[in-house]
C-alpha cells in the first residue's frame, strides 16, 4: 500500500475530492498547512485577500489507496489541482508497511 | 524505525495517550484534521454538535516506535481508539530511515 | 528521494528556514501540531505565556529533497533547532516513491 500526500491550493480541494470519489476512493483526511515556495515574493488572492507574506495557505490531502491504484490517483490529482500557475503544489506518494481500520481490525487492502 | 500514524476520534485520544503512556511511549505529536469517509452523509455528534456535512473533526496521532514495539503500539492504539460506530478511523505503518532527537543529536532508536 | 519531517520549537522556525533558503532548498510545508513528550510536567514558555499543561505547541515542517542532500538537510535543520533545552523535537527521514509537481507535472528531482 501507498500513502498518497498532496499539498494544494485550497480552491483545488473540492474538484480534486469529487474525482477521487467518482473514482472510487472512500476515505481522505485533510489537514491545514502553510507553504513556502518558489511564490516566496509573489503574491496569491486567496479569500479575496491577496498574500504577499511569504507563507501561502495550502491545503494537505492524505489518501491510503492499494499499491494498483496508486499511480492512477496521484495523475487524478495533478490534473484536477492544477490551475497552471505558480504555487499548484506538490503530489508524492510513500511506502505503507500495514493499515488498519480501527473500527473492524480489518488490515490490508482490506482496511482501505 | 517505524512512524506510526492514527487518524481518530477526537473523544478518544485521552484513552490512547493514557495506554501508549503505559505502555511506555515517552513521545508523541497530536495535530488537527479533517475526515472524509465512508460516514459521508451520516450524522456524528462532536462536542454536543451534530456533524451532517461532509467533513469530521479527527485527531491525527504520530508516534515513531522502535520495529520491536511496532505491532503492539499499533494493536494498542486500534484497541483504545475503537468505540464500534462508523468512522474510528485508520492506523498506519511507514518505514523511517533516520531519527534524530534534535536537543542533543542522538540518532537511531537512542533519539526515542 | 526522502520526505525529512521535523518537529521543532515555533520560535526556531525562522532561523530553521532561513538555513534552508541559503542552502539552496526552495520549498517547504508547516503546519501546527502540538508535542506530547519528555517535558510532561515542565512548564514551557511559548508567546510569554507559561504552559504547564501536557501538551506543547510545536511547529511540523516537511521538505522533500533529493537523496543526496538528505544528511546535509537533516543536519542543518538539527543544528538551527536546537536550544539546548528540553523539548527542542525530533527529525526524521522517510523513503519516497514519488514525487510530482502539479503545475508542470515534472516527477522525481525535477519535481523539488
Ligand atoms: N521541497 C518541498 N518540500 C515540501 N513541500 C514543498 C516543497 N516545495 C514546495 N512545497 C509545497 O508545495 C507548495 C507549492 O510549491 P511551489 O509553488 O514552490 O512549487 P514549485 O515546485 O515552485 O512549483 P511552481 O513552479 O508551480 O511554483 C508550497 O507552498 C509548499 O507547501
Ligand atoms: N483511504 C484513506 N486515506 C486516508 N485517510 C482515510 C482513508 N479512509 C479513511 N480515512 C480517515 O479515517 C477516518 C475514518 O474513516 P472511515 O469512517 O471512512 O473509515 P472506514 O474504513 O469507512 O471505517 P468504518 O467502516 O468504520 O466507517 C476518515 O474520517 C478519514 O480521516
Ligand atoms: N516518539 C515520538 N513520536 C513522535 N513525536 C515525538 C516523539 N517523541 C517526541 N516527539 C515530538 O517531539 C517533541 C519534543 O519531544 P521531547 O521533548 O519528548 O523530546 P525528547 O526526546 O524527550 O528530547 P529532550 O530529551 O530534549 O526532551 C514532542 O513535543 C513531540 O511533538
Ligand atoms: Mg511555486
Ligand atoms: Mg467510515
Ligand atoms: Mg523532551
Amino acid at each position: 500500500m501507498k500513502l498518497i500526500t498532496a499539498i494544494i491550493k485550497p480552491h483545488q480541494l473540492e474538484s480534486v475530492r469529487d474525482a477521487l470519489e467518482r473514482f472510487g476512493i472512500s476515505g481522505m483526511t485533510v489537514s491545514e498547512a502553510s507553504g513556502y515556495g518558489r511564490q516566496r515574493g509573489h503574491s496569491e488572492v486567496y479569500r479575496g485577500a491577496e498574500y504577499t507574506v511569504d507563507f501561502i495557505p495550502k491545503i494537505r490531502l492524505e489518501v491510503l489507496v492499494d499499491e494498483p491504484d496508486a499511480a492512477n490517483v496521484i495523475n487524478l490529482i495533478v490534473q484536477q489541482a492544477r490551475t497552471g500557475r505558480i504555487g499548484d503544489g506538490k503530489v508524492w506518494a510513500v511506502p505503507v508497511d500495514e493499515v488498519v481500520r480501527v473500527r473492524t481490525g480489518d488490515r490490508g487492502p482490506d482496511a482501505l
